[in-house]
């Protein structure tokens, strides 16, 4: 029997022109396009972040096949974990895409920015791509879209990057930052002000550039200074370039 | 006077068909395309890399600008040394580029991956930035590609990443990669051999995986301890992916 293609699409960081040809062709060619949404947004009718990039390219015989988040940022009762929630929710994402691969039918698993670059679809790999055939097409991911629209080259020659989640507690941040020639901190969020409080230890937030939703409509670049950090969304970055090298 | 515009186009890693939609539609609407190349390669008639995989979507009418390296690894007679030849290089080059940007035309410089991810781009953008308006096209770096024809994914949740080069001093490079959870070590040729001994100490090179070329057509995917050190070619990278999180 012949199983469809599991396919892993980055379509880049926001900007509906940032996704690549490849992507582009195979998306077009697969019979079922997935994406993962937040419940509130599905149930408004909306598509989540990558659907909202490729959604102009679909055409009206593909089938959509939404994976949509039990949990987000709800508090939730014991037993409940957010682990064994979402653990359940990616079984299930899962074989709701198997049942279409069972069928012969190829999915294609829209990714923001790069598939395997802290993507979600990386549960759907490990769940799926010994089982079937699979191929992942890699996507501009949103830390260099945001390098990009800040202009600030981001790492010479021989230094070091350190790609950081604001999540991580202030001692370790704290640490790696301290050894990194170069940075990016993601995922700020309600995380941010514990990073500018890091950077600020650290005498490093001269040289940090702080960016919202890199290249999408609702960009936004922001002193570091002047963000204010009960506003500051999930799709944040700070970035820290490399000493620049005269070359 | 109206000058014009630098463009900073990522090409993505290799296969031509990992160029965005924006990189490409700039390339196409571009008076003179610059691209870097190193001289042997200039002297036999050939483009160099990013040439490469852009050249099939190049009209008649566009001009190619080579910006040929003055030098790659040979040894040079002091009082040279390789930082004050390619500082004349990349002052030389940038004013090959400036010439057209007065007279009104688009320069578009295209870049192997990502213009900002360790990209010679970064030298004229340095150089010619303030000077004269910019835009910077983010691509595919080498690191996602790689990644994604490995089939491994980089890095989960909140793990951190570390990108190094292989051309770090050996404690160092053993230093930086006992406090990552996922890294890459890029940059390796003749400095495979060491990369892989640390690995080997660190007890990190089970889970570490070995590319060459990722992306292009000569592309080879080699058990690491079957690599020969003596042909390991410059575009080759050390993939060590974060520890599977069950999700």
């Amino acid at each position: 029997m012949m199983g469809g293609r599991l396919l892993g699409l980055g379509v880049g960081p926001g900007d509906p022109e940032l996704i690549t040809l490849k992507a582009l062709r195979l998306l077009q060619s697969a019979p079922v396009v997935a994406y993962f949404v937040a419940k509130a947004k599905h149930h408004a009718g909306q598509g989540g972040n990558a659907f909202g990039i490729i959604e102009q390219h679909l055409g009206q015989a593909q089938e959509r096949l939404p994976l949509v988040y039990p949990v987000t940022t709800e508090k939730l009762e014991p037993p409940l974990t957010y682990e064994t929630v979402i653990s359940d929710f990616y079984d299930t994402a899962a074989e709701q895409v198997a049942r279409h691969l069972d069928a012969g039918r190829d999915v294609a698993v829209i990714c923001e920015g790069d598939p395997f670059f802290y993507g979600s679809y990386m549960y759907l790999h490990d769940r799926l791509a010994e089982r079937y055939p699979s191929e992942v097409v890699p996507g501009v991911c949103s830390m260099l879209g945001s390098a990009a629209v800040l202009g600030v080259p981001l790492v010479y020659r021989n230094q070091s990057l350190s790609v950081l989640s604001g999540v991580l507690p202030e001692d370790e941040l704290k640490q790696r930052l301290a050894s990194a020639d170069a940075a990016v901190v993601m995922k700020l969020g309600r995380n941010f002000d514990k990073v500018r409080r890091v950077l600020r230890a650290l005498g490093r937030d001269g040289g940090a550039h702080y960016v919202e939703r890199a290249t999408m409509r609702e960009q936004r670049i922001v002193p570091l200074d002047e963000v204010d950090p009960m506003a500051s969304p999930y799709f944040s970055m700070v970035v820290i370039p490399g000493q620049r090298w005269r070359g």
